[in-house]
């Protein structure tokens, strides 16, 4: 107990003595302002930058700022070299609009691929995770975003005029649309749905369910509707 | 169930046709492998770059990498800026290690803080974090590590001669060991009590006890330990 006691002492003298900042002001101003006044203008320039990127609040982009300080000098300029490379090099394929240093991408080149099938996403980086699976052997179309009407965001918006093109070849026998399972992808489905089967090719969408590794309980109903309406014989 | 027979033909269709890739084939290789396959080199780079980084896996560097991609240029650029700049105008303060930009930080500077009393951190970048409370006003001492036999590390590898050198200049009446409430950290304040105590300097130790918001039911044996002995007198 002297211990405790020694600091309970310590903490009454800091109370009385030091103002203490609230918490208002404590939290205001950009992420990197307290990072600068104490660690200099770099570290809080870095710190601000960091935390424009997705999923990184503060605390993780002063952790990213200290641990660029502490890496060899060449590996933390390899990071931005990395940055200026990819902006300066990358660019969208022009027939599937992939990511791709080249005009076209390594996918739509690749002559082992299966041209009869294409899988239509949201955005460039979801070819991505569904190459990941190593299921899919055909080729791919980004759309470039998804149908929302609220956000003022129509099909001419997207990129649906070059995948028509694309089907019109008469080489694509079935479409699979792999849009989000969210509002604004099954608007994009159905609409894409209606607009492809007429030229006689076959549509499907990627299947709703329980994520592999959930529990039932923890699911929602819609999800556990979907499961249920999708489900398949054993 | 018609919508689910369909999807299961395709499913069998696949199965028939793709040579799945297996697991091992899938994780090996270095954590831009598959992204620079499928999005190409600079895009893999950017995803190996990142994923050196702390608390960044493979899945957090490629949406980071694809979130930089759709960045306005000068944004992203500013990011590797940022980082050139980190590495080469920061420098450790040479009173306290804290991070600078010039020889003498700003909280060493600071006439406002209170020079008898300094907190001793295991990194500069807990400086940040004990700043961030506004509580305490004097000075720092950042070691540049913990005393830890294990890696070889003993006192003679710390910045502690430094803060020796300080305590003798008599002003200092208080020192807080704010290390970590590790073994190593516990190691380095008890190393650091016994140094100091002969030099007539109040040494403390900043408390143990049960994080704010946690559940005593969560915490672990030691922990709820150090919370009793440490206990204050409402």
């Amino acid at each position: 107990m002297e211990h405790g006691g020694q600091e309970s002492n310590i903490a009454k003298k800091e109370d009385g003595q030091a103002p203490r900042t609230s918490p208002q002001s404590r939290r205001s101003g950009r992420a990197g302002t307290q990072a600068a006044e104490v660690s200099g203008q770099a570290i809080g320039r870095m710190v601000e930058a960091f935390s424009s990127l997705p999923g990184i609040g503060k605390k993780s982009a002063e952790r990213l700022a200290f641990a660029i300080l502490s890496m060899p000098r060449e590996e933390a300029f390899g990071i931005a070299q990395a940055i200026l490379d990819l902006k300066n090099n990358s660019r969208y394929c022009t027939v599937c609009n992939n990511i791709t240093e080249d005009d076209i991408c390594g996918l739509c080149r690749d002559a082992k691929r299966d041209p009869s099938r294409i899988c239509v996403v949201e955005e460039p980086s979801n070819i991505l995770i569904l190459e990941r699976t190593g299921i899919f052997r055909g080729r791919y179309h980004a759309l470039m975003g998804a149908i929302s009407p609220l956000d003022g965001i129509g099909p001419e918006d997207l990129k649906i005029d070059g995948l028509i093109e694309r089907l019109k070849a008469g080489t694509v026998k079935e479409v699979i649309i792999a849009t989000n399972p969210t509002v604004k992808g099954e608007t994009t489905a159905l609409y894409l749905s209606k607009l492809i089967k007429p030229l006689g090719i076959c549509v499907s969408r990627i299947a709703y369910g329980l994520p592999v590794g959930g529990d039932i309980e923890y699911a929602d109903e819609n999800t556990v509707q979907r499961a249920l309406e999708g489900r398949r014989e054993m």
